[in-house]
């Protein structure tokens, strides 16, 4: 039989992406409307074996709906992989009074919910929290939609030189498994070719792409690169594979890095944040646990945090075909 | 049985959005890709009546995708709703070989194409593009996404104002008949009340809102008001009124206007562009008319024509309901 | 002979501006530097009177140089202006041991801040924080340049939409007294006309102007107006105007309003915001008092606060000229 | 005797800064507001070698003015070098009736008029366009403030990861022989410490400042270093020696790279570039040669090339202080 919620933990872990405060104020407001304590662990797991909580009321969010970042702040923690440290960290929730959790993050972040689940019986909950979209179980992760708009950004700045000067850009995106930034980017941000972790392009069609691409009259292009791509060479190399080998190009390289991560967060990741918290607290409070809330098609739904950590977010792969289309 | 496609037309109508370019990038390469002609029209059905078309190859389209507005041009043509102006359309078209036509733009655009389909024959498909969002048979208009980052960031702004004077802002959104940009920017920036012409608030509960707003301790509020609600005010009676009724309150009033329109479309719609351009040339292709391509779910689907124009958009309930949670 | 000084009470003052964030840390923090005390005072003069204050510490100041508006809040206050409401505030100030005073804020803040001194002997030194730039002895006030590249990114975006629909924009930008931004942003948006308070351009003109523009060929416009601007009509009647002599544009109007007060400040105004809360709390420390801190050519200067106060800044009669030259 | 102008060239050089286009623009309208001609020269001095030419009208610069890149491109040219380079250029010129130059661009680009003006007598007036600031004879240079707030936007963003994880930034700016980027948006956007070319702050210190960053209960901490610093290491290695000296920081490193040269110009450097365009023009017509137009204090002025190719633009020492206080 299911256990009354009267006071939930909220923590943020991983890396940190846009719309994690977003979700953090929902999730904290919907305690407030259903008339139960809500308390913010700091850094993550980190926080909870080390005690650093604070109870939140609707006025501890205000103002943070639009800010990047996460106000709980995030960490790593390797203790909290030993069952000393988990122990310690139920140790202080316990004397905290707080019986449930709703743990903002990504896949690793949801396997330390599960293990705690399993050892302490605390009701969890997962919202999906990266900018990477690698989350099996959701069409959108927070902090996603804000990223791709932070690099066809940039992209279209680099674009100003690169056509200034008829250039060749290669730039490399976040997504060490996963290609969904780099394909969508690449694509809204008119890219010639993407290299990503999920199609093994190779060298030789990369070649053929950038001769085909000189020939067909473009006096400059962009190369999106995903960090993780099979390519078998880092950007540096690539770039001075692609000189030697096309001496008519002269190439830049960027790497965009953490930026990525930081910027205040587009509407739709503030307007699925605040969804994802409703759900999430009310979850609880119907007395299920171990889900992740995520959204599928225009819908709020719950996939058991089972399967989102062990199933595989894979790419569409028709924006292969609509990249190829458009690079024409 | 269907005719062979040769050379497509392509034009935007109606208020332009953000993601028109795209589309039309995405029709004129998608033309290109499978060896067949494209045609831009000029100011939409006014341009077909006056011949006003162009040629256009991959290359007219390079470095278009990350600009607001169209290329084409649109307008609203009355010529186009007599028989005698769209025989003249027909006879443009014919003696510049056009067999089919992507049209872009909203409702009153894609009766057009209705009409001149049932009257010459001549297969067409619609995309969706309206920053409004109002259109049955896709989850998504072109432009709508971009407008909601554009009205966030403005609010984003008026709140700085507002919480450093401790005020009451009324910001106007467009939305004549749905309130899907003031429902989601509103969650997005954190509006204390949204007004919809879905949703009947009454003055009284907007007065009963506001003053339990100014209890629960907050020194400064938002309120997202569509164009079209349906309080009985427009925006600046409505300020008078509750400066009278709550004189507590200090009231200033945002009419945003049409900056909405335009800026640089998101990745969101970059992307649901080039998707919807490639869908719409193909579907021409497979020998089918009268669909609006369009996006359920994160499929790109396909919906009559006449669907799409009688059926209504509706706004998700769901969300008045995250809204109401959130201005706790 | 002056007075050590020992503790600081700095407050923002009058209409908010982006920049004044940037400014408080400064001050906070130069003061941290020199080992000398400092103290926040909300809402202006009227937190004096109510001693609504807290001490500030280099840490009070983190992550603030990009926060639009004002931590301190602002507020205009009536009861400063009676020598009842004053002595309170000098009993406050008295009693939480502050010596002296950086305000931040235009014309009217100062005015009060000289009386204070005049009355009471407290050394004063202000900042000029305004986006109208309407401050003599300064060119630049703290939130000038961050207003102008709101309004040419809002201009930009209504550029799009008016060049989809060959439409004629009226902008209203601020601008009561002086038509710095609507002068400056009009060029720099380029703007076909610009109205402003300190010449008359007059309706003849302006219809004149709108006859040309349209022969020369161009297909949209956007006309700069200053709120204050001395042609005789609002923008909605300059619009029905314009219409009925030039039927051949369609207006439409856009009232910019208070988002030009709002958002995270221009590298310009946090490192001027910077470079002035240094020297405002040097000067204090130098024994003077009575001065506004400015920049002038490049330098930071001392202007004494009741000419700041008299005195008028000019527009720059040559923008007038580049203005006109530009919309050829 | 100073020759009638009839007919100016244009052209952009070296690399590419925001604010280009509108110079551009200012150039072409300048000279039909005064009745003569303007060809756009592209590929810099490349494209007067080839005779890559286009007259240019008022309306082909129509909606340029808020575009990074240049419409004319750009390349550094070798064979401008040589004096059978220089004779085929002149050649050109002469051919199209151009008779002056306008040269938009930095050291190297006015090197290359003032030696063509020398050999072949050609009056020519440059305009300095270059993000780095690095100009002697003017304040700012074209690209430059934009520039300034492209680094900043991106150091927010890196700083809301920054102390979501209590981590340190390396972050490498532009600025190869002089800080001004650096200096100015490390200020602005709240660096620990900046380092650049002028200043040789030497590793101990740099460990000294961090260690103190620390102490004073700072959680994240960002450093801006210029390319061109003179620390002696890389900013990787410098990673890896703060890392081994200090290992309670995790450091992270991100390269800003070509970002910086594009972008909407700011508004400031769009009304800029417009002034200079305006006096470039009619300093030609006032039969004068071999000056730079740029800006000093708030007037534009005029430089001898010479002296803006040899001089050297000095950082402003008194930031460098500003910079140390703000950090405290």
């Amino acid at each position: 039989m299911s256990k009354t919620i009267k006071k939930i933990g909220v923590l943020t872990s991983g890396g940190d992406a846009p719309g994690m405060n977003a979700a953090i104020r929902s999730v904290v407001r919907t305690c407030a409307y259903h008339n139960i304590g809500c308390v913010g662990i700091y850094r993550g797991y980190q926080g909870m074996i080390e005690g650093d909580f604070k109870e939140m009321g609707p006025r501890s969010v205000n103002n943070i709906v639009n800010k990047g970042g996460t106000i709980l702040k995030s960490a790593r923690s390797r203790e909290f992989m030993t069952p000393e440290g988990r122990k310690k960290a139920f140790d202080n929730i316990k004397k905290a009074e707080i019986d449930s959790l709703v743990v903002i993050g990504g896949d690793g972040s949801f396997t330390g919910a599960e293990v705690f689940n399993s050892e302490f019986d605390i009701p969890v909950i997962g919202i999906p929290g990266t900018i990477d979209n690698d989350i099996f179980g959701t069409s959108f992760t927070l902090g996603y939609d804000t990223a791709l708009n932070t690099v066809i950004d940039v992209i279209d700045k680099i674009r100003d030189t690169a056509s200034s000067h008829n250039r060749l850009f290669f730039v490399e995106v976040m997504g060490r498994d996963a290609g969904h930034i780099a394909l969508n980017a690449g694509i809204g941000a008119g890219a010639e070719e993407i290299l990503i972790p999920e199609s093994d392009l190779g060298l030789e069609r990369l070649l053929d792409s950038l001769k085909k691409s000189k020939l067909s009259g473009k006096s400059s292009s962009i190369v999106v690169i995903a960090e993780g791509d099979k390519i078998g060479k880092n950007v540096f190399e690539l770039k001075d594979y692609v000189e030697s080998n096309l001496p008519e190009y002269d190439v830049r390289v960027s790497v965009l890095g953490h930026m990525q991560r930081g910027g205040a967060p587009s509407c739709f990741d503030r307007v699925l944040a605040s969804r994802l918290g409703v759900r999430a607290v009310e979850t609880l409070l119907e007395g299920k646990s171990n889900f992740m809330v995520g959204i599928l098609g225009d819908k709020i739904t719950l996939t058991p945090l089972e399967q989102a950590i062990k199933g595989h977010s894979e790419i569409d792969r028709e924006l292969l075909r609509v990249s190829e289309i458009m690079s024409i």
